[in-house]
């Protein structure tokens, strides 16, 4: 699907509201693409975001999904709008092993209130090993 | 619910494993009860957690309550097991403000290959700001 | 948690609207509690309502257990309010297997336009055989 | 995604089981489309399927849609498996309005004991009304 945005400088508002979220500093996060209703998020490895068997957390996975899927809502919502996490699934495919991982979020529904988002996150831009539906 | 627990040392080897995971000394987490089938974990605020609007971010509150419930279900496991959260569903009901957060989980259901465990996250131990169903 | 209901005649609109769900009549289902903030809904088993193996489709729990919830929510609204389900994620914790099956939905958090639901399902008011969380 | 199947009769067997779910003959639903990882699933519109304001109660689709992906994980499992499902979670993007009703289910990833797999539904084959991601 493609969509058109309603707000012109999304993007620019998209990342300086990514330059606030402190946790995307304190994780190494980059904000990598920004379209609209799509937007991508990466992390690389590092020894201090693992759990107990050297693989990212899934916790570090869902919020890097989150806030893409956050971001690919509000690239389409109207200037002034504000963007707020009602709920998310996510279903963890893989263990999170890898150099990279890539949270891309697609807006499947964009409504007056909700939207609807799905995002995968890719070890290595290839192999998936989270997909998240939020709202 | 009670639960009877399968591994005479569940308390240890929780505690263990909590501090092999790398992740929750960054985010400054603690843990903070572990009884069979049910464990707790806590963190302060601090402000390199928050998004862009000074709460924690859903996606940390998402990493101590996924913990919790990982180690809720270990806590009722036999000696040897491994954990893997396989997909778990956050609902953000309210903004996450407050001076300190704890996720609490209890095991809903114990199965030989899979447990199910629902999590909530309370700030200043009574605010509930989330609520998490996870396997 | 106890409510306050803000309509009046709330047990009057939530019984009007149950009746004329269709679907409730084609499952047989009943509704056997309304309090504010609390409904039950209850099926008994019939054969044509079971999947291959002769338990109660696991969609046929999500659909007693979503209008429960539905109804729960709307229990806590303002006159003239309509609901309509968001989201739901259901956790099937046992077959549904026993001659009846009753799910009992709790508001877990009332909202302005969103409100969270619980929704335990049991089978011969005993056994746990499903768990929702819907918005 | 494309699969290859493990068994090779599996066709015959997805078709067997289907026609054994007694709720599908209730809900007058047909079993459209079966390939490797793949299954459809489709109801026309009944006015003893519908909620209290004439749409298809949220439900039955979740009903044909865990099918279908019940299904879709079965496609590609050896011989003489079984498929249960876990849980899943539904979110209702539009109002279930239309002649006809598709659960389009697909497998994300299909493991030794779990298999995840996404389920869209279309209204009259073009407006999407509800996606499910379920394990």
């Amino acid at each position: 699907m493609s969509y058109e945005p309603r707000n012109p400088s999304y993007k620019e508002e998209v990342a300086n509201s990514f330059s606030q979220q402190a946790i995307m500093k304190l994780l190494g996060a980059a904000l990598t693409r920004v379209e609209p209703g799509i937007v991508e998020i990466t992390i690389g490895y590092r020894p201090d975001l693992t759990q107990q068997t050297d693989f990212i957390h899934a916790g570090v996975i869902a919020t890097i999904a989150d806030s893409a899927c956050g971001y690919a809502a509000y690239s389409l919502m109207a200037p002034g709008s504000e963007v707020l996490s009602v709920e998310f699934k996510v279903n963890l495919l893989r263990p999170a092993k890898g150099n990279s991982f890539t949270a891309r979020a697609e807006v499947v529904k964009s409504g007056k209130t909700l939207t609807v988002v799905n995002a995968n996150v890719t070890a290595d831009n290839e192999v998936l090993v989270a997909t998240m539906l939020g709202t």
